[in-house]
Formats: structure tokens, C-alpha cells, sequence
């Protein structure tokens, strides 16, 4: 029995039936070479066969004294969590997506431990996929990602694999493996303020404090600029999941052209897809979108404290010139980071809760303050350099699902693995009509980018 | 802009995580003759088609004044409501049984209109299946079969015949069919009682009122019967859902043999199922179990007023006999039917609504009273009796998927379609373990029987 930490418990209160807080991944593998044409249906036998499930994923949600707790799931049902699946004919990638779209729209079971593995089958050219669905209060993206990571191999003749709910368990997690998750920050602000976060009403009026303390302070007041816009309406229930993969090789060599860095070049990538999509639907914003990005800020070699802030950047959607909107993300994204090097870890935190405040009193209120600090969520998770393969299957690509919330419409999540920059988009399905389409527009916008810096 | 009826808004209300309250059908068909093999492909390519929605499956909820109405989705996006799936290999009815379970799961996007068709291909013998989802507040059980029906038609060469969202619109429904809705009898008692069912807090304190007056009156006192049993436990939120088709064959013979009718055989088949079942849990109330039977009580032939009324039916699980117990369901049956026989319209309103009101307390307010008038609900809808077409391709089986509510975790609703029997069973996943058993179990029920009476 392990209480859940204060940060856990806010993505149980912010749960609700628009409003799912699972993480997701979607991984693609090719067969093994020597594999039957019925080898996924193989694979699905041989997990079934997997029933000794390893925490977190034996763990289910359970509540003493009116607080909640994880407990061990004694009647674990393998058949609940693992799915074996089929796409459609013709079983291209767009099947693929509206199946992730689908499921991720869908809340899981509270009585249960909050996970779900789903293996694919149906793909054309003899590839499978696996989604996988984690609610943020047992890992948060990152955790999931890494988890994901540790079901893999450099080493294509390797068998005898697990799946990722029968790893050996690791040593203990301390509530979290510190990864840049969105609402840590905030947890850990009013953590800090010696209040004990019992209950909803009781966070949301420190929010509320510190956001007015913060609104009058010069140092802050540069924060809540971000103009409204179509993503930051309410969230309906259901999901459009679009994703891809872009050739690392075209960012970089934008980046040397332009001597920028691939995350300044995939930043304004977002920014004039953004930018086509809203202009398209004739929602684009006079001023510029924000944008809010979780960095690492690790200032020395000490494995300790993963300390971690985020980026208000400029997104410059209102300048039509790529090359400019480039170099002025650049310049932004620079500055940025230089304010970060002069604050200490106790500011860091505190700049942080500052940003996350706003939308975290939205979510918990339902109530929507005129002020706004960001807009969308852009989120660049790092991944594997090299080949992965699990029980001889390649995997060709990975791409994040993560969560789209009231007035926070739209997630970009990307990583990268071997010599690609996967993108994962979230978003409502209603707020944002045709979603898919921005897949489009940014590689449109890479194409520019390209065009800008003569590459 | 139509409100909502009393009974409608009930189902709403009624609705949380762990209890969906949407019902479901599904539908196996088979290839028409001359039809290649990626049919279901080109099915679901003409279907995207059929963007022209008909009411009631373009009405969405929305809220006037705070109550709640049906208005008309003017950005109805048929991507979300029209899904073309697959199954996994080896594609067996099992497959298929599992998908449905795990649909049927999921609670359904409340900003749009609310239901879902999935056209389901990758079974094997050349048959695909469709399921069809509908919130109970839009229609009921019966309606929704007979929207089934509507959409099929008796000629294997018609073409050209629209699903279920572009039948023609036909004349105004008038507030629901009147079928045996589970529900519109404890609508309309309160109806009658000249209250408006404003609140949830008022219809429950009404219904404390009337149970607590109808215990004390001995007219009404053994209705309040029922044993404890592990059916009446609260649900999770996930299902399994259980089908099979047996042949009214077999059935007809043991009522010849028995002097007994279909329906007593069926019930019959049901307590023996029920019994097997718990006496393998270990779980079998020394108490017989008590059904709640929707029966439609027509008296003359006027099509106005299909009165429902419902029979509390003793399903004798505590005698060891099949054809003693099938003998003392018939006889309980007929006294039951009996007693109706000399009722006046608003005494089978009265008698139907005290039934139903003790799980209508609970299911409102989550009290659970001691008391309780039955122990799972068997509804049996009549089908059709001819083969049925939908362009071409040969209905082959129905079977209903209906609703697992608190107290109430096990539903079997029954209907027929040529010489079948066609058994929907759905229960909570956890609180009914391994559910799929009893189809085995109402086989053997039906073997015990046919024994009984010397077939």
C-alpha cells in the first residue's frame, strides 16, 4: 500500500469524462525476418501467457481514510489489460491512427490497475503495432516512454523478451522518475508552501493567491500574454490522434544553415503549422502563440535532482516570413534559457508553478480567468539513438499520445529515435476540426524552412 | 429543440463511470452469394457515404434553462459515429464477443448525438458483423430493435438500402414506442403523482415515500422478497458480454412434452443457468432467486396503450429438479399473469413502479435499502420470424446487448429470429467472473429439461 503524491492525485481530480488523463504511446515494429504471416497472432498467444504482472502494473487504485492509495490488484485480469487487436482493411497508417484515436478517447476503469497494452494486428507490408494507454497518476510521459525503452533491444536475435507489464521490477520509483511532466512544478509549489494538498478547493485558492501575487510583481508580469484562441476553448470527449516521422537529416541541415539548434528548427515547424491551421480556419490570432515547453535543466553532472522548468516561447505565428519567425524563436528560446542559468533551483520551481498556475485553476475550477500564459503544449522527449528491437521485431517508429485538457485543445508531443523526429498529436476533435491536416503542414513548414536557409 | 422526457433524463442521471447507460444490439451477417472478398471494405466505403443523418441520430443533448433537450448536431461528423473495425485472428465468434465486451464498455461522447455503428469485418466463413451502440435516452431496447429490423428486408436482391442513420424519417415517436422499457412505468407513477421530476433528491425522496407505504400493505408485501445474492452487488465498469443462439426446436419440444410455453422454458433454461453458476462460486442463495420479467399485457386490440407491465418471476434455483422447477416457474408465471388479468391500467402502473422502485432508489441516491424485489432482469423482445437482407447479405443472428447497473450487475435479454433463440447476455466483468460460462450452462439447462420431459 503506497499513498499517491500530491501531483497524482491532481491528474485524479482533473479527470473527467471530456477529460481523460492517460498518457499513451504508439510504437510500430516490423516482423522478425523469418516470421509466419501469422506470427502477431503467435505473439498474442505468447503474452497471454504472461500473467505474472510486475508494479506499477499490479497496482490498483484503492482509497483508506478517505485518501488514496495503491494496492496490489489480487484479481488481476490479464484479459482486461491486454488486447489483441485488429486494423481494418486496407490497414495503412490512417487505420492505425483512428484506432489510437478511438481508444484514447476512452476512460479506463477505476477498479482496476489503470493500464492498457494493445497489440495491432492488420498492418499492410508486415508490420504490427502495440499502443500502449498509462494513466498520468501511475507514470507520467516520460516514464512511459522510458518504460517503453526498457522493453527493447539493440540485439535483433534476442527472445525471450517481456512485455512491458512483466518487467523485473526496478529499484523503488520514489514517486516518480522526475521526468518533465507538466504538473510536478505545481505540486511541488504548494508542496513548498507547508500546505498539505487535501482536497480541491484548498489548492485551487493558493493557485489563486499565487497567481495575484504574481500578476502584480514586474519580474512575472510578462508571463500572461498568451492571446486567446480556438485552442483554448473546452475540450469535448473525443480524440483525433495524428502522427509522423520526419527525416532528422532535413533539421539538420536547416540548423547548420541557419545556425539555429533541431529544437529552435522543430519549434517553428509547430509554429507555421499552427499557423496554416488557424489562418485556414481563420482563427489565427493577431498577436503571436505561446508556447509552453517542459526543459530539462540539468546544470551539472549530478545524476540528482532532474531539474526541470518550462519555456514560454514565442511562437511568432504573426510573422509571415519563415526564416524570420526562425531566427526570433531562436532568439526567444536563447533568452530564455539564460534566465534560467542565473536562477536558482528554489526560483525555478517557483517560475514554473507561475507558468502551469493559470491553467492548473482552470482545470481545477472549471472557472476561466482572463489572464492566460500559454497556449499549446509542445513537448520534445528525448529517445532511443540506436535500433530497438523487441523479441526480434524492429521497431520503425514511436510516437507519443499524450493529453489534450479544457482550454489546452491541442498536444504536440514529439521524440526522436535513430535518425528521425517522431511528432504525436493530441487534440479535441470537435475544438479542432481536421487535425490530421497539420501532419501536412508541417512538413510544409520543414519545406520552407529548407527554402529560407537555402538548404 | 425537443426537452427530454422524465423518463429519458432518468437514464442521465442514472449514468456515471462504472455504469454506462447506453444499449446495444449486435448482428452477424453473411456475405451475399456473389460478393468478393473485401466486401465489408467496400460496405463501409459506400456507408462513409450516407452522410445525410435522419432523427433521432442527429439530435445531440444540450441544456435550455438548465433542462435538458434534444437539439440537431449541426456539425455531425459521421467519422465518429460510423467506425469500420477489425477483428483479431482467428476471428471467431469469441473475437467477436470480446470486441463487443470492450465496447460496450466504453461510456459514449456526450456533446454529440449518441450512438455508434460498427461494421466489423475479419470473421472467418465469410461473415462480418455489425453492433450497433444507442444511449437508452434516446431510445429504448425495443425501439432499437425494431430500428434493427427497419433496416432489413425480406427481398436477398433489394440494393440500395440505407443503415440505420438514413432510414427515412418516420412519423413522430412521441416520446418512445411505449415498449417494455424497464423504466417509463416508475416515469410515469411519478408522472401521475402530479410532480414534475425536477431533481434527482425529489424523485428519490418520492420513491422512498411510495416503497416505504407499499411495505406496510399487505396487497404489496411479497413483492419485497428477494435474496442476497453476488448478482446484486455494485458494478465496475467493465462488461462482458456472452451470446449464443439456441434452436426454438429443441425449446417447443419440452413445452409440448411439459405443457408449458416457450417463455417458461426459456425462464427455465435461464434459473438452471443461474443456478450452475453460483453453486460454482460457491454463491447460491438458499433462497430461490427472484427475476424481473417486462411482459407486454395488450387486452384488446387496440394498438393504443401497448401496456407494460413486469412479472416477478420465482426462478425455484433452490429445487435440485429441472422439470419440478420448470413446473413451478410455469405455475408462478400464470399466477402472476392471472393477478394482471383482473388489474386496471393504473393498478399495473402502480404494481410495476413499486417494483422497479427499489432499484430505482438505489441506482439514484447509491443507498442500498434491505430490501429488494428481484435479483437480475430477463427480458425477452420478440424478433422477426423470416429471413432478413440488408442489401444482399443474410441476417444470420441478433443478439441484444443490454445494461449492467449497481445491484443489477447481470442482464440476460433474449429474442428470436427464425428458428432461434437468440440469448444476449451482459454482465460486470468483475463482480460475475468468467460470465461466458453460462452459455454453456443454458445449453446443458435446456439438455436437463429435454431430459425432464422425456424429448
Amino acid at each position: 500500500m503506497k499513498p499517491l503524491s500530491p501531483t497524482d492525485q491532481l491528474f485524479l481530480w482533473l479527470e473527467k469524462r471530456q477529460q481523460p488523463m492517460h498518457v499513451g504511446g504508439l510504437q510500430l515494429f516490423s516482423f522478425p525476418e523469418d516470421a509466419p504471416d501469422d506470427y502477431v497472432a503467435r505473439l498474442a498467444a505468447q503474452l497471454r501467457t504472461q500473467t505474472v504482472v510486475t508494479p506499477p502494473f499490479n497496482q490498483r487504485l484503492s482509497y483508506r481514510l478517505g485518501q488514496p492509495v495503491w494496492v496490489e490488484d489480487e484479481h488481476l485480469d490479464l484479459e482486461h489489460h491486454f488486447r489483441f487487436e485488429a486494423l481494418p482493411t486496407p490497414g495503412r497508417i490512417r487505420e492505425l491512427l483512428s484506432f489510437v484515436s478511438a481508444e484514447h478517447s476512452h476512460l479506463m476503469d477505476r477498479e482496476r490497475p489503470l493500464w492498457e497494452f494493445h497489440l495491432i494486428e492488420g498492418l499492410k507490408n508486415r508490420q504490427f503495432a502495440v499502443y500502449t494507454k498509462v494513466h498520468h497518476s501511475l507514470v507520467d510521459g516520460v516514464s512511459a516512454m522510458r518504460m517503453a525503452q526498457r522493453m527493447l533491444s539493440a540485439d535483433p536475435a534476442q527472445r525471450g523478451m517481456p512485455p512491458i507489464w512483466a518487467l523485473p521490477t526496478r529499484a523503488p520509483r520514489a514517486g516518480g522518475e522526475g521526468g518533465p511532466s507538466l504538473w510536478r512544478s505545481v505540486g511541488q509549489l504548494l508542496g513548498e508552501s507547508g500546505k498539505q494538498l487535501g482536497t480541491v478547493p484548498t489548492v485551487a485558492r493558493e493557485l489563486l493567491k499565487t497567481i495575484n501575487d504574481a500578476r502584480k510583481d514586474p519580474a512575472y508580469r510578462s508571463i500572461f500574454h498568451a492571446p486567446r484562441s480556438i485552442l483554448n476553448q473546452k475540450v469535448t470527449g473525443s480524440r483525433r490522434f495524428a502522427a509522423q516521422s520526419y527525416g532528422l537529416q532535413r533539421i539538420r541541415a536547416v540548423c547548420q544553415a541557419s545556425g539555429t539548434t533541431v529544437n529552435d528548427v522543430v519549434m517553428a515547424m509547430c509554429a507555421s503549422a499552427l499557423r496554416t491551421y488557424l489562418m485556414n480556419q481563420d482563427a489565427l490570432p493577431q498577436q503571436p502563440l505561446i508556447a509552453m515547453v517542459p526543459v530539462s535543466l540539468r546544470k551539472d553532472d549530478s545524476s540528482e535532482g532532474n531539474q526541470v522548468g518550462v519555456i514560454l516561447a514565442n511562437l511568432h505565428t504573426d510573422i509571415a516570413d519563415p526564416g524570420e519567425r526562425l531566427r526570433k524563436i531562436h532568439q526567444g528560446i536563447r533568452e530564455a534559457k539564460d534566465r534560467y542559468a542565473n536562477m536558482s533551483s528554489g526560483e525555478i520551481i517557483n517560475y514554473t508553478a507561475l507558468t502551469l498556475a493559470p491553467a492548473a485553476f482552470h482545470l481545477l475550477t472549471g472557472m476561466a480567468p482572463k489572464w492566460q500564459t500559454f497556449n499549446v503544449v509542445i513537448s520534445n522527449v528525448p529517445g532511443p539513438t540506436e535500433d530497438g528491437y523487441w523479441n526480434g521485431a524492429k521497431l520503425e517508429g514511436m510516437y507519443p499520445v499524450s493529453i489534450a485538457m479544457d482550454r489546452l485543445a491541442l498536444n504536440m508531443t514529439l521524440t526522436s529515435y535513430r535518425d528521425q523526429v517522431e511528432f504525436g498529436l493530441i487534440g479535441c476533435r470537435r475544438t479542432l476540426p481536421s487535425l490530421q491536416r497539420m501532419l501536412d503542414y508541417l512538413d510544409e513548414g520543414l519545406a520552407e524552412l529548407e527554402a529560407a536557409a537555402g538548404c
